[in-house]
């Protein structure tokens, strides 16, 4: 069994943003070698996350978003004095880890699919961590 | 190391339906042949998901779903002109991959939990792709 | 490769509650004597939940309880005659299982995240199914 490790940095610019990271994340599946196997992205932040959602029409992310922060709007009745409860319970709900298979050297995702690093209180320095197994 | 692939095919009936696929994940992870491991569950789709819950009483998925499109109705301020935002968001918060361990050469499951594809666009032709690691 | 798995037993005490086992899943992670890996996290109920979340200011987590109690409050229009359907719903938005990365023997976690058991329908006895894979 072969494991791969690297980290993606990003900066994001809006307090609520998704950034496509596909291309990213399929960079690094290259360079693991690795052939076969399971491709984990796991975003080490309690106020973001990541999901796998269409990356052709981007108004698909506006309504996500919109939904989004009319359904757990950021000025609530929350004790968190920080004023990003709303972040992170979004980072909950959607979840901070997605997993993808690595078949033929490459990400296997559908055709409409694109991986997303999920801000939800920026703009923040980032990291994603990605972790290749098989073989 | 062992990985063995299958896809699932199925045909949706409705707009939004969930199917019990229990069985036929464990009828590829007992083709498989590996006895210890994990099968990931992966839905290439960016308007359905895959949701672990009970199987017992079909009125537990009815309660989910009509929770679900009370919280996001089909009819929304949408900017995406298809029509199925909604499906989109609830696709991203149920989550379109899951994973369940193998052991002993079959699903490690709760009592109760049954594996369900969740359709929120549908009729549609669907796909879930099965990939079981392990030894 | 080797794979160890063990179960984490809790008896929760409310209705909904987040308990954060972090250090219960460290210790089965270090017993494993798996240096380079995944390790799992799965949850074997359909009423519960596991997240990843803020284990510093515990403010976080009630805030998270209470948004989810408002947005799906206990009692509404359901047809599961168990009286926990939202139980059930928020089982499913937040998901029964995580994954962690295993480097150096330990848990790849960010500075801020610890990994809670979300109990919805309790107090219960509760189970929690880890298994770790790597070399």
């Amino acid at each position: 069994m072969k494991i791969y490790k690297r980290k993606i940095e990003i900066k994001t610019s809006s307090r609520v943003e998704f950034i496509d990271i596909t291309k990213r994340v399929l960079d690094i599946v290259k360079d693991s070698k690795i052939s076969e196997g399971i491709c984990y992205i796991f975003v080490p932040h309690t106020t973001a996350a990541v999901t796998i959602n269409e990356n052709a029409d981007r108004d698909v992310i506006r309504d996500i978003i919109s939904t989004l922060n009319n359904l757990i709007p950021q000025e609530g009745n929350f004790r968190h004095m920080e004023g990003n409860s709303d972040a992170h319970i979004k980072s909950s709900l959607i979840g901070i880890s997605v997993e993808v298979s690595v078949a033929g050297g490459i990400l296997e995702l559908g055709t409409w699919q694109g991986i997303f690093f999920c801000e939800f209180d920026g703009p923040r320095n980032r990291e994603i961590w990605i972790k290749v197994l098989g073989e």
